[in-house]
């Protein structure tokens, strides 16, 4: 068992072998003078069983283009098997035609890491499951509910509801709502444009109440912030929001920061850096 | 017959429809605030001919993402063919495992833009020409030695001896030797690591002579302008330099400007930046 990571999670695949108890794998992934990506593969995987740790986070491009090249090397350095473990599996969101002539980018990245030799792919919480469908490999596809549903349980809040900030997300917030023994709500909200939302009325009762809002990816953090503001205004006496992959792109902190939100609990699938790591917000591990 | 361009050379793409005599094919290649590539195919492009014009420089996983989206939403959009032009070929020196346990990248993307759904490639000056067995599909290879014997034709240079940076160039000297009926010459170099180079003899009389290096690529330009130097040194009297790709990264402009090279041709395969446009630079167009 041999695990590698890229330069887009570091800590995270740190976290894991050291959980393991082996050390890290030793490949470097430099870049030449023009840019192009220079992995070098320091030792032996003859017949092992390989493991690369990299979320596609943004650079997503840079970040999926260092796993495949790896995968690449590994194949071609005769490793047994070649575990692809894409914690946050980047362009997710493009898994449709949502209009006419639209690429459909998360199955295109599919195959590229089938044809660049992946026997399996490991992710959590893909934005569509139908994902896993578009691979031809096994999928092992892990869910954040649990983690993030400890930490809500050990907090011991009073009185919770569990809010989905749009109808496509209801299943999750079932899942995170059975866990905390709490009902649900959802924002009935209407989006004109991507990055941008509109946030309409609330389906529940969340009056007096501790809110936790939950989704799978907060990127703008649009559709979040005005969704705590909204449950605010509707009475909530305090609102969470918890997610499991914080792309946090743009505006995302500062409208974190100047919302109704308490503490944004998410986890480490994806490696912040420090100018994202505000005071009120709390990252779990996934390693275990 | 439909053209597409992505970001990476728009100029070049208009150059060629100009002069087919069609307009440019209506898409954007926009991002997302994540940096996640967004294509947006703006015209229907069923049962078309179509061709996707972009060369993979710098930066080269950004612009071989655009290429890949684009294709997949052109399939899915039931274009008859898709012919990718690459007039610039990146990962092209990863084209072999000079160390063990390297990647071989270049076919790596050629697998890529196969799984993609390219039905055709085009490109000019493959580093290798075996990149073209990389691929399943008709590859069509064009050479940028006539253009640039063209131009040294007009300018009626006397007692002209082309030059070869380095042994692997040989062949490619050869072919402008020939159409300028001039006499070749090898610079003897080693290379102890990537993108530093150290200058040996030369193979072949220079001296009284007006040299011409000529190269596919000139990256960081640390070849060519010590073998100009070394030229000068040797007695030439003028030392030219010509390439069909100006990669030109990192310290290349200011060694070149620093050189005694007199002037540079190059081609338009690569769009180059205002900065990078030098009084020393003579930019010949492919698009013909
Ligand atoms: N990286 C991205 N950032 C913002 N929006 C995206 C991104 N990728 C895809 N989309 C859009 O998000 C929508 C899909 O989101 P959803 O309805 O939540 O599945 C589609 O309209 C996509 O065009
Ligand atoms: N983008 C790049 N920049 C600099 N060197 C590279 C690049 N890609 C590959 N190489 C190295 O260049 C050598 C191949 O160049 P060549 O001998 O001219 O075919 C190999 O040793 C590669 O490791």
């Amino acid at each position: 068992l041999k695990v590698f990571t890229g330069n887009a999670n570091p800590s995270l695949a740190l976290e894991i072998v050291n959980h393991i108890g082996i050390p890290m794998g030793d490949a470097e992934f430099l870049r030449f003078s023009d840019g192009e990506i220079r992995v070098k593969l320091n030792e032996s995987v003859r017949g092992a069983d390989v493991f690369v740790i990299q979320p596609t986070s943004a650079p997503v491009n840079e970040n999926l283009m260092e796993i495949l090249i790896m995968v690449d090397a590994l194949k071609r350095a005769s490793a047994k098997s070649i575990n692809v473990v894409i914690p946050y599996y980047g362009y997710a969101r493009q898994d449709r035609k949502a209009r006419a002539r639209d690429p459909i980018t998360a199955k295109l990245v599919a195959n590229l890491i089938e044809v660049a030799g992946a026997h399996r792919m490991i992710s959590m919480d893909l934005h569509a499951t139908q994902i896993q469908g578009f691979f031809d490999i096994p999928v092992d596809h892990l869910l954040g509910v649990p983690i993030l549903a400890d930490y809500f349980l050990k907090k011991n809040l009073k009185d919770v509801v569990v809010v989905s900030p749009d109808h496509g997300g209801v299943v999750r917030a079932r899942k995170l709502a059975e866990r905390l023994e709490a009902p649900i709500a959802i924002i009935d909200k209407r989006r004109p444009d991507a990055n941008v939302v509109e946030v309409m009325n609330i389906v529940g009762n969340v009056e007096g109440k501790v809110a936790i809002l939950i989704d799978d990816i907060i990127d703008t953090a649009g559709t979040i912030t005005l969704a705590a503001n909204a449950l605010k205004e509707a009475g909530a006496k305090e609102v969470y929001a918890a997610c499991t992959h914080p792309v946090l792109s743009g505006p995302a902190i500062e409208r974190i920061q100047n919302s109704q939100i308490k503490e944004l609990v998410v986890t480490n699938t994806i490696q912040l850096g420090e100018e994202k790591k505000i005071d009120k917000m709390k990252i779990l591990s996934v390693a275990p």
